[in-house]
């Protein structure tokens, strides 16, 4: 099923350098961008969590608000780690539930599919993130993983939606060393990873692939650039293979900004394309 | 106040050429990530009328949906001439009204700020359109403009939002120039622009400049990349160089993806960018 060996990437990471680096990223770009505040959305998450531990540390707990965002059918042991979060870091917390904008919008257009349901969700917290990050003047951190980036386990426009992300290039076994060696409570870390869209929910499951496996297949495919078929050669399954490069091409747009048809010499994201915080 | 003559930037246009160029983007692209219908947003003003134009054109009216999405205060005229397009090329449209998405987080956070309000209308109608395009399998077409993009006039995550965008590059100026030449009614090309967030308001009185003179300003700084010094030297008033220079910097970021911190040797939107429709 996997490689062996020499072959088989080591996700290990120094986590002492990644938290520095993260740190020292989160405080440059928002400084670089003209901001001392962040807020973040508290899932009660893994991903989340480590993602308050890093903005605390780069910005100081006043700076950073965290922003529990629950809809009817939410899981109350969510809210019960992210308060846990809040009080390990010492961040202000605020509440606001999603249902009242999100309900009249299920119920008016009859929309029961859960994909459909969960998008609609995760765009209306980007929604309330926005609104109170403009209030603040705070910039909003984003939280989603390399595996849920490749593989597209994530709404565009909604919890992919951030001014910063420090976690986007630590594959999801990544977050958890991370977590691991910031102290953040084993519960949290230990249990198994949902989106908490309905009730009994869990990525493993939705996405078909352990996130173990997960990592180690894109890390080859991805970052050792090894083709599907050596991929195979060495003893991985050809079908699951397969359905992760579809995944990961398939989901290609919502990482890249909408697509402008090119009229003039210099048009915007194909020749016009400083940082963001260009000439700032 | 400008720069006259041969200084002065051509913003005419073949919109032969141009037509024939953006319905063949729409059609090759949509084509590419495997879609053969269209939806976007129908206002009632000049850039949606045009983008329905080209989307039938590209796709066929059958295959194109436009949606008209009220908020309680939206001026009635919008919704009659949102109409008037729909009736010119014949496509099917729906409306969905916002004000119960939107009215419960204006209220709850007591959101008074214009500036506020306006985005979170602007992200509750892209909410609207995405779910429409995962119920019938269709893009989002995009209506926003090369001058709102570089001036920053337009939610992120909002009416920015987009999977492909045909007037992206093309001035407001040269948008009406293709409405004209589309046919499009006289009525909504004459009207005075405004986002219909609230009564009299108008684009120009909001950004300060009118289009005539920003698009002028934006090709010489974009387009030609004359320096603000030269721009100043031929004529033009210094403060509002200055004032437009900073205008499109300070909004870069809402024309670039997030930011993700890089740990890996293959960064998403670092080393790992291929176009959207990659390998599809």
């Amino acid at each position: 099923m996997e490689l062996e060996g020499q072959q088989a990437p080591d996700l290990s990471l120094d986590m002492g350098v990644v938290r520095q680096l993260l740190t020292g990223f989160l405080r440059d770009e928002s400084q670089n961008a003209g901001f001392t505040k962040a807020v973040l959305g508290l899932s009660g998450g893994v991903d989340s969590a480590v993602c308050a531990y890093l903005a605390v540390e780069a910005l100081g707990a006043e700076n950073v608000l965290g922003v529990f965002m629950p809809f009817r059918t939410s899981n109350p042991e969510s809210r019960r780690h992210a308060e846990m979060v809040a009080g390990c870091v010492g961040l202000r917390t605020e509440v606001v539930d999603i249902t009242p904008m999100v309900d009249p919008l299920l119920t008016s257009q009859t929309i029961v599919d859960p994909l459909r349901r969960g998008n609609v969700m995760a765009r209306a917290r980007m929604i309330v993130l926005y609104d109170l990050s403009s209030r603040d003047s705070a910039l909003v951190f984003g939280t989603s993983n390399k595996t849920e980036l490749l593989l597209g386990y994530g709404t565009l426009f909604g919890d992919t939606a951030c001014a910063l992300n420090p976690l986007g290039d630590l594959y999801k076994t990544q977050v958890w060393q991370l977590a691991r060696y910031l102290d953040v409570p084993q519960e949290i870390i230990e249990k198994q990873p949902s989106a908490d869209l309905w009730e009994g929910q869990t990525d493993e499951a939705e996405m078909g692939i352990r996130y173990a496996q997960a990592d180690r297949l894109l890390s080859s495919l991805v970052d050792q650039r090894r083709t599907g078929e050596e991929l195979v050669a060495a003893g991985w399954d050809k079908a699951l293979v397969q359905r992760v490069q579809d995944m990961v091409r398939k989901n290609q747009f919502k990482r890249r900004p909408p697509v402008i048809a090119k009229i003039s010499g210099r048009t915007i994201n194909v020749d016009f394309r400083y940082p963001r915080d260009w000439g700032v």
